[in-house]
C-alpha cells in the first residue's frame, strides 16, 4: 500500500509508493557520469592542472609550498565563475517597483575546482580528498561572510549533465547572495515553530528518532549521520549532518573535518557503486550569521539527491512529489554496500600485515 | 546588468541574468514534441480512439449521442491512471510516527484524454477544444470534491518526455488528495499575510500593476490576461487568471469558459511557434472548497513552464533561481507572434469574403 508522508522541516507531502517501489538495480544510472576511460589530463579543460590561464585569476587555492598563483602544483582552486549573472562591483541596491522588489545583481560565483585531476569523482575519492573540499568550502565561508551585504553564501554540487552541470571535471560552486534563498528560509522558520512549541531542535528529535528506528540509517561515525528522510521526495535522497546540535558548518572542529571525510568517502563510494555512478546535486545548508535565525534551532546539513527519474514540472509546480522508491530499501542498500567495502578493506589490510 | 527579483506570491527570489539574455531563438526546443509526421492514429496506443479496451473503464467522457461507454465516437475521455499510487478503496488513516505525519495512500489518480487523436497538441487545438478540455476539467474538480476526505484536487499538463509525460498522446492529470500540496498552500498564506497588510487580494495588485506597465503582458482578452511574471524563474513562464477577482475555476460562466479557450488557443499556438514546440508543464491552482481559506485573497491561475533548459538540482534544493531570459523578452516575442497570426487570420478571413 502506498503512503503518504510528510517532512517535518520544509512540510512537503510526498507519495511513497511502496506497492510498484522500484529496487536500486532498476533506477540506476544507464551509464555513469565519468566513464572508466576518461583521461586524468584533458588538454582543454579550463579546471585541468596546467591550464590555469584559461580562467579568471584564482581567488584562493591550496597549494604545495613555492608554487605560484594562477599556476600548476595545487589540489584545490578557487576560482571567479567566468559566467556569473553576479558580481561585487556593481553596487548593491534594494528597489521598490510598484508592488514587485528588486535588488541589483550584487553578489559572489565562484567555482570550487576539486582536484588537479579531470577524472576525480566523489565516488572515488579519499577521505583526506573529502576533508581538504570541506576545508575549502569553510575558507571560503568565512572570507565571504566578512561581507557586510552578502546575506547567504550557497555552497552546492552538479555532478553530471543531468544534475546542471556544464563542466565534467569534478567542482563544486558557491554563490554569496544579498538575500537569503526561500528553501533555507522556510527551513528557518519552520524550525523555529517547532522550537517554540516544543523547545527542542527538529533535526536534533529527528535523529533521536532515526536511531531508534535505525531502518533509514545509512552510515554513523563519531560525529555524523547519513540518513535516507522518512518524506524523501526523490529516490536515495540523503542528509548527512552533525549528530550534536550546530547551527555553523564553518565552526567545525579538526577532527570533525576529518570524520565528515570519512563518512563522505564511504558514503558516495556506496552510492556510485550501488547506483553506477549516478548524477547528483549536493547542497549545503548552513546558518546565515547575519540572520535574526536562533542559533537554538538551526543545525547544518547536507541535502544529496542522485538524478535517477526525471522530475515532472508539475512536481515543482505543485510542491508535491510522487517517489518510487521506499527510503528504508534506499537506506539498506547503502549500509550493506558500506559494510561490505569496510569488511572488503579490514581483510585487504589484514592480509597485508600477514 | 543582472537583477534580483522577488515573486510577491511565492516570495522566491530570482535572478534574471539580462546581461547574457538569451533571445527567444537561442532557447528553441532543439526538436518539436509532436513532429508533423506523426500519425492521427497509432494502433499501440491505448488513449486511440478505437483502443478504448487497453485501459481502466472510463469515469466520464464527452461522446456522441448514442456511442456507449468505452467505445469509440467521444472527443474527451476520463479514465483511470493504471499506475496510480492512490485510490479511494485504501481508507484514509492519518497516523502519527513518533514526530513524523503520515496518511494511507488514499486518493485519485486520472487520466484526461484531450482528443480521440493521436497527433493532437495544445499548439494546434481550435478555441472550441480548449473550452472542452476546461469544461471536462470543471466537471472532474466538482464531482471530485464532493468527496469528503478529498482536500485538493490539483490538475495538470505534462507535455513531452522532458516535461515528465510517459505518453504521447496528449492528456492532461488529475491527482486528488486527501492533503493540500505544499505550493498551493504557500501561496494561501502568503496571500493571506498580504490581504491582512492590505485588504486586497496580491494577484488583483499583480494585474493591475502589470496593465499599467503592460511590457510583461502576453495577451489580454474580454475576461482572462496571459503574462510573463516580473520574477519568473524559468525561461518563458506564463501566468494566465482571470482579470477580476475569482476564487474558484470551477464557477467561471459559460462565456468565461469560451473566451478561456480562445486565449489558451492563441498563447499555446504562439509559444509553440516562437519556440518550435517546446516541452511544457501546465498547472491550474484553485482555491480548495474544504480548506479554511478565505475567497477574498485566492485568486485561480494556470502557472505555464516550457522545459527549454535544464534545472539543476540546486535549485529546487535551495529555491533559487537564474533565469537566463527576461519576462520582457519573453511577453513580446509572444506578443508579437499573437498579433502576427491574428492579423494572419483577418486578411485571411477578409479574402474569404472578397
Amino acid at each position: 500500500m502506498s503512503e503518504l508522508r510528510k517532512d517535518p522541516i520544509t512540510r512537503r507531502w510526498v507519495i511513497i509508493a511502496t506497492e510498484r517501489a522500484k529496487r536500486p538495480s532498476q533506477l540506476s544510472s544507464p551509464s555513469p557520469v565519468t566513464p572508466p576511460d576518461m583521461p586524468a589530463r584533458d588538454p582543454k579543460c579550463p579546471f585541468c592542472e596546467g591550464n590555469e590561464a584559461m580562467t579568471p585569476p584564482e581567488v584562493a587555492a591550496y597549494r604545495h609550498a613555492g608554487s605560484q598563483r594562477d599556476t600548476p602544483d595545487w589540489w584545490i582552486r578557487v576560482i571567479p565563475n567566468k559566467f556569473s549573472a553576479l558580481d561585487t562591483d556593481t553596487p548593491l541596491e534594494r528597489i521598490g517597483e510598484g508592488m514587485y522588489d528588486m535588488a541589483t545583481g550584487f553578489g559572489v560565483h565562484e567555482v570550487i575546482v576539486e582536484s588537479p585531476r579531470h577524472n576525480h569523482t566523489w565516488g572515488t575519492a579519499t577521505d583526506r580528498e573529502f576533508e581538504e573540499i570541506f576545508w575549502s568550502y569553510r575558507d571560503r565561508l568565512i572570507n565571504l561572510m566578512r561581507h557586510p551585504a552578502l546575506r547567504y553564501v550557497l555552497i552546492f554540487k552538479n555532478y553530471g549533465k543531468e544534475a546542471g552541470a556544464s563542466q565534467p571535471h569534478g567542482h563544486s560552486q558557491l554563490i554569496g547572495l544579498p538575500v537569503v534563498p526561500k528553501r533555507v528560509l522556510e527551513e528557518l522558520e519552520s524550525s523555529e515553530d517547532y522550537f517554540r512549541y516544543k523547545e527542542r531542535c527538529p533535526l536534533c528529535d529527528v535523529i533521536r528518532q532515526e536511531r531508534a528506528d535505525g531502518r533509514r540509517i545509512i552510515h554513523e561515525s563519531e560525529h555524523f549521520i547519513a540518513f535516507a528522510p522518512y518524506a524523501s521526495y526523490l529516490p536515495f535522497q540523503i542528509m548527512i549532518m552533525p549528530k550534536h546540535h550546530d547551527p555553523f558548518f564553518e565552526r567545525m572542529e579538526k577532527g570533525q573535518f576529518m570524520d565528515l571525510g570519512r563518512v563522505f568517502s564511504r558514503v558516495f563510494r556506496a552510492l556510485a557503486e550501488v547506483l553506477g555512478d549516478p548524477p547528483f546535486n549536493c547542497v549545503l545548508h548552513t546558518t546565515p550569521p547575519a540572520s535574526a535565525g536562533d542559533e537554538r534551532y538551526n543545525h547544518w546539513h547536507f541535502e544529496i539527491v542522485p538524478r535517477l527519474t526525471k522530475v515532472a514540472g508539475f512536481e515543482w509546480g505543485s510542491g508535491f512529489y510522487i517517489n518510487i522508491a521506499t527510503p528504508e530499501d534506499a537506506a539498506e542498500a547503502l549500509r550493506a554496500k558500506i559494510n561490505e567495502c569496510d569488511e572488503a578493506e579490514c581483510s585487504a589490510a589484514h592480509a597485508e600485515r600477514k
